[in-house]
């Protein structure tokens, strides 16, 4: 059995973190059963350093800085630690199961998750690190808040307030996605949804898992919400949908 | 037979755009036999509109901007415009010659091209257009120099003239490729070549092409030239000795 560590919220069904829920969609994509062990923010570093995970960074003053999501598999008896690190360990371990990388390739699906993030995702940090904030169960703020304003040296209410700043934000996240939206109109007529076409990869589920984590800390009716849905013809709400069998949350 | 478009210069084999060396790499991936008609700059435009290409662009003044790679096939009618659509129609229409797409997917390449050119092309355009300019035929460099010293609003000599802002420029193109190197190592055991691992594609064609236009603009003996060869564990020159065989100029 793999066990996932990952961190609640007060969302419905607790998940929010998109890096997590990459994790998710890959453990049920290659049809693994887990279980998941909640961690607030002030108990992820010392749980993480008791089962030998790997920090995946570290703070401004040197120390480790352990992030989630990590999986224990009591199969082989690994740690992994970091999302692209526990989709190529599924992918080697779990071969005889369905890919997560098709075509025995996995670099394109890592410029694509770079070139993703830096497009649609950066631009738009303060607004959905300032919305995460406010859904995370108090324990979990409060960490999540002293550290973030650390790094950002702002108020976390200072970040994305509503107004012109924010309408500038929001702005250039939607110009990412329509920079980003026709390019996948090469495969095929224009129409199919997938990174290769119409074989769904780990590509798939990075985007989607960005869309969900937006979908959840803003909610579902938020109208910046109901924008995106509306953006590229549908495509990304379309993406979801078709991504729907794997059971991430209701929201 | 097709007839590529293609712009001469002072370089040996007169050969320098990269957009025109993709194409003439894509001709050959394909086996496909051309002949190359040379257009000095301001002949570009009247030429294509004589033969009825597409327009890529426009200027700032709302006309029309004639770019080449342009390809005429006498066996099909069809004049194509811009090296991503050339390549496409290359491979759509010459479908049982080798492939420049493999797995029957564009898009990932198409993300591919996009990403790489702005992580490691696009922060040192400014050197590589001034270097382009001065390796221009005099009918072709006055044309290149009136147009682009109005789009940057500079002289091409103020563009990166040696000093901290050349080496400013150089340590952002050099960030690029550090940053994108280490991205194809999740192919195999991380030392394969290629986009997708040991198969060539478009992908790899387009980096090569890119790195052969800075060689060729810089020439071979350059030292900024040679900074490249040595970069990311010699990656870049060891993907043009890997293309060689696609006799594009012999610089």
């Amino acid at each position: 059995m793999i066990t996932l560590y990952d961190i609640p919220s007060k969302a419905p069904g607790n998940v929010w973190s998109p890096n997590t829920i990459k994790t998710r969609m890959a453990l049920q994509h290659k049809s693994l059963p887990f279980k998941t062990v909640w961690l607030e923010y002030p108990d992820i570093g010392p749980t993480l350093k008791g089962i030998g995970a790997e920090a995946t960074s570290k703070w401004e003053d040197g120390s480790p800085w352990y992030t989630l999501p990590v999986i224990q598999d009591s199969t082989t008896g690994k740690v992994v630690a970091d999302s692209w690190k526990i989709a190529l360990y599924l992918e080697d371990t779990y071969a005889d199961k369905p890919t997560l990388f098709p075509f025995g390739v996995r670099a394109p699906v890592e410029f694509f998750e770079a070139y993703f993030t830096e497009t649609t995702i950066r631009p738009g940090m303060r607004i959905f690190m300032s919305e995460t904030c406010y859904r995370l169960n108090p324990t979990s703020e409060a960490f999540f808040r002293r550290t973030r304003e650390a790094i950002y040296k702002l108020k976390i209410e200072e970040l994305a307030p509503p107004g012109p700043e924010r309408d500038a934000i929001w702005a250039a996240v939607k110009g990412g996605f329509d920079k980003f939206a026709p390019k996948y109109a090469s495969n095929g007529d224009g129409s199919l949804p997938f990174f290769y076409g119409e074989t769904i990869s780990y590509a798939d589920i990075v985007v989607a898992s960005y869309l969900l984590w937006v979908k959840i800390v803003l909610g579902p009716e938020n109208p910046e919400w109901k924008e995106v849905e509306s953006w590229n013809g549908g495509r990304w709400v379309k993406l979801i949908e078709l991504l729907k069998d794997y059971k991430i949350v209701d929201a």
